[in-house]
């Protein structure tokens, strides 16, 4: 039973990578950069969001932006992004038996059709919230960002290593509750050091917009780059 | 493919569901009532658990209670429940293929062997936390109990109804942050009660203290109700 379940997992997650890599052929034809966004249940994904297109919207020559959302059940986040004006599309996993706990690359691959990948300059794509296992499929991605509230405790990079592993750039959220928990940024800093050392870590505030800025430079450059190498 | 992953997912869950029973007899046979704790990470899980450990030994005649910790990796929990001079086991699901996110029947069942279940009154399980799978697994428990914070904002019960279903009670933690954030806790109130009416709600903080009587008024009257019939 065992060895037969981490056949089939293995099997599942091949057949996973095999999707991704076509996802990104054709992200890499159209010259779109996608970034999958991941985080656990309430962290702020979906509030950066908001405030990142509007943070672009403001530049002079902002990327052309779309968005997946990827949800269990429902389409708030989807009717959210929509006030931005950027395309947008809703994947709900709940199809599959009991609902999925994260995106694979099938479902994206399922979505690509509804987005205008040819005007658009970068793709974010907002995962289910989980720590755990959006971190093992790839979806096609060029970068992997997550977001670690404050108010999760300082312990998450420690009882969720893989996925603070996985990722290009780890943003500390809500920092602006900082006074009103018993939680140290500099131990959640530290801890995620021992799991990812080198990761590049940037603390913010959704709500406050603290660190919104550098956030949107990481965005833009990563944006440039990748097209420019395309 | 996809019909032969539903038939593998449903075989896994049958499996599951035959072993948890299993599980549900040993407890009735030793007269524990077995509580299972879910929530998202960083909600409050082992937080609520030290202050109730703490509440209950205040009593005069307390129940007698071990626990289970379910963690991807480490014993950070375990260590800190053990501190309360009870009973504790840590579970690791790390020993799967990239980690499970979620307890099943048998990881619980393998650790029943190194509880004195003839010894105590009360099993508390603190499953791995995650708003999506956990709910679709049974562990032999009596009642399933969440944590909801109000820091993750008020749109959870409709993007993960499942796991506000599967609950027999609901507690809304960190009410105390409430006047630092932009969340009306009745808002959250009527979301659960939409996709699980009648369930008991409970508001409370870990960190004040409020609302933690009710709550382990709540644990004694389930405890005792259970060894009464048994």
């Amino acid at each position: 039973m065992h060895l037969h379940r981490i056949r089939v997992v293995r099997d599942a997650l091949d057949a996973n990578e095999t999707i991704a890599r076509e996802n990104r052929a054709d992200f890499d034809h159209a010259g779109v950069t996608v970034i999958n966004l991941m985080s656990a249940p309430g962290a702020g994904k979906t509030t950066l969001l908001e405030r990142t297109l509007a943070e672009l919207n403001a530049m002079s020559a902002p990327p052309r932006v779309a968005v997946i959302e990827g949800d269990v059940q429902g389409s708030i986040d989807a009717s959210r992004i929509a006030e931005y004006h950027v395309p947008v599309v809703q994947i709900n996993t709940d199809a599959g038996y009991g609902g999925e706990c994260h995106l694979d690359a099938n479902m994206v691959r399922s979505a690509l059709s509804s987005l205008p990948l040819d005007d658009i300059d970068l793709l974010i794509i907002e995962n289910v919230g989980n720590l755990v296992c959006p971190a093992e499929f790839r979806i096609g991605e060029d970068r992997r960002v997550m977001i670690t509230a404050v108010t999760e405790g300082e312990d998450k990079p420690l009882k969720y290593p893989l996925m603070f592993r996985a990722c290009d750039l780890v943003l500390i959220n809500k920092i602006d509750l900082l006074p009103y928990l018993d939680v140290d940024v500099d131990v959640i800093r530290r801890n995620i050091e021992s799991v990812h050392p080198g990761v590049p870590i940037m603390a913010m505030s959704t709500r406050s917009g603290a660190g919104l800025g550098p956030w949107c430079k990481w965005l833009v450059n990563v944006t440039r780059r990748t097209t420019v190498s395309a």
